[in-house]
């Protein structure tokens, strides 16, 4: 589609498949990411073979199992798992519901989140308290960003009640990266007489961004969505759940795809799977599009690569905003991650700035608690981009 | 796109507009509508609007907010409801377990599900009985197809202690059609002493096929998609939830679209309408799909004369279905929906005669129970297309 000009760099052919960068500076990844062209080429395409070869028929069934197949697999094989520990699920937060409305609760238990969670996970974690007369606890980790540790907050507010602990791997508002498998250790051994801790991981931030590995991270579950790092399209996410907590952990919400029925169409069992999460249709044509996403920054680079280039680049924001008079960025240290948080001191409206920004095609966004503005960088944000957004925050911060 | 030739019939160009009807002949409205061209194309506009002006931005979620009100206010309209009573699912399966997870189930309750229901809503109804010890049971509608009465059958089965009660308003195995009103009728005059029966409709079959009033016809929960006789994108469904009911139905699996937050972020409180039930990101692109699907049927006629429209086609199809020797249709008598289900007599093979259809491109589907083979047709449907299927399906059955 594009003509290369000869003194073209490998990075800006790359950044040309995504049309979205085309006509701004985009700093708004842990919202959505923008999707490659390929991404979207490959939904238009699935639209047309289903409306061809069906809508409804055997071929298209056929095509539908295998495109949620192949899906997983792509999947599982960047989360360093097997296919058969993924759900596809419609966003994050279903992954989080799944986990949290799938675990056998008695009145009594305990559940420990975090005070950096999002308002959609608190307020489920809410009505499960309601529901089943659960404890509910919160652990300060925003105070951690700087200083502390983390993993010895979480400690001390284990009890032996405790049954789950709810927490995000990259913390939304502040970018912070909390070291999962430290904790999960923590939680093994608070009490060998307790029954097991389960962990939750809201993984919104983290899947796409940075390497992963969960078999190793020790991890129960682990929910994440395809829209946001993965610039694939908006409406599939999955959850991943550990093998060896597939069998407590009950499904909830139900349909044609958790089940295996019988000649009769009488429901006899789960899948033996991930897919025993799943409800039933979806909107089928995006999963090619998340595929291609994923496939694209796979032939850029080796995850760990990109996470290094996005650390780079975070860290180079974070340098030129900590110049900038008036503006404070909440970490103290380098970005741990792709975040880059920051606040007008002195009271300015961030509100303001975020608008004033997008009315000059830079796009950041607005964070209330705590109340902050959040840059987002990818592997392949330009140098040039944060030099615009930096030297616009400038001038109207002045 | 399409010239139109003299000769050309309006009825003609109104399925031209249908890319999915060019190359076959199709009768699986129950289980995928085909995608009118414009739908398509709203979609894919969509999708580019997002990526050129997001796609996370403050303009785009200003859009985001307006397409699902827009698309909630279309759905409202089309079943005689306020656009408040709207939640916004990813299918029917989904707005059905919203229903069944939100009651407040005490030991003991009852719950009575009729015999024709879809396996995906039996499976969630057998684990709400395992979790919460309620009394299920189930009420024999498949032989009140041809005689009897589905009124008197469910009163015989309601208790002192039935809470709710679970069936379909177009059964999608045989295509019966449930008297709702009476039945909601029969439910109120159970005992005035007891609590109320709620009334769960699986309307899959429903809804974008016959005229609907809810208002009128007095059940609580009446869930739907729109991707079959709406003909809208797979992945867009929804939930109606009457007024009075709203209250005592708690959200279940819950995220950022379902609640109030303060100026901190903190939940405060549920939307005070359909949205408390509606959850996180979903694929906002299909909205615009399914709304061009709906006011492409609305130009075409009213509710009413598409209905009229679909019930001579069906009578069409199941009398020259009754001529076949070797097929016997479910139904002694005229269709009352656009669900013609039959069998081959003798114990032939439903799975290989629906494989031997597809091959000639006339799509029909099976059913497990019982055990027949359903054709659908839609007000478009051609009596070119039944003559052409009842002349394979003669051929096939010799």
């Amino acid at each position: 589609m594009t003509s290369i000009s000869p003194g073209q760099t490998l990075l800006e052919r790359h950044r040309q498949q995504f049309p979205a960068l085309a006509n701004k500076a985009y700093f708004n990844y842990g919202g959505q990411g923008p999707m490659p062209q390929a991404a979207l080429d490959a939904i238009f395409q699935s639209y047309e073979y289903v409306q061809r070869v069906g809508p409804f028929s055997n071929e298209v069934g056929s095509w539908v199992v295998r495109e949620a197949t192949e899906t997983r697999v792509a999947i599982a094989s960047s989360l360093g798992v097997s296919p058969q520990t993924i759900t596809l699920t419609e966003d994050v937060t279903v992954g989080c519901n799944i986990a949290l409305w799938g675990m056998d609760w008695q009145a009594g238990d305990h559940l420990l989140i975090s005070d950096c969670e999002h308002p959609g996970i608190v307020a489920t974690v809410q009505e499960l308290q309601r529901r089943f007369s659960i404890e509910v606890s919160c652990c300060p980790l925003m105070r951690t960003l700087n200083e502390g540790d983390p993993v010895a907050a979480i400690a001390e507010y284990l009890r032996p009640k405790t049954r789950m602990v709810v927490l995000s791997h990259i913390l939304w508002n502040t970018g912070q990266v909390l070291p999962l498998a430290e904790i999960a250790a923590a939680c093994r051994n608070h009490s060998t007489e307790n029954p097991p801790i389960r962990i939750l991981v809201d993984a919104a931030q983290s899947v796409g961004s940075m390497p992963l590995n969960l078999t190793e991270l020790g991890i129960d579950f682990y929910a994440f969505t395809g829209h946001k790092w993965w610039c694939g399209p908006e409406g599939v996410g999955g959850l991943y759940v550990r093998p060896e907590a597939l069998e407590s952990l009950n499904p909830t919400f139900i349909g044609w795809r958790s089940i295996i029925a019988n000649s009769s169409g009488q429901p006899i069992g789960w899948q033996p799977d991930g897919r025993r999460y799943e409800v039933a249709t979806s909107a089928y044509p995006l999963y090619a599009g998340l595929r291609a996403a994923i496939a694209l920054h796979q032939q850029w680079g080796t995850p760990e690569s990109r996470f290094q280039q996005i650390l780079e680049l975070s860290q180079y924001l974070w340098q030129r905003l900590a110049e900038v008079p008036h503006i404070k960025c909440l970490r103290n240290a380098p970005p741990e991650s792709g975040l880059v948080s920051f606040q007008l001191s002195g009271g300015g409206n961030h509100q303001q700035l975020v608008q004033s920004l997008e009315n000059q095609n830079l796009l950041v966004r607005t964070i209330r608690n705590p109340d902050c503005v959040r840059a987002c960088v990818h592997y392949f944000t330009l140098p040039s981009d944060i030099d615009q957004l930096v030297e616009a925050i400038q001038k109207l911060s002045q």
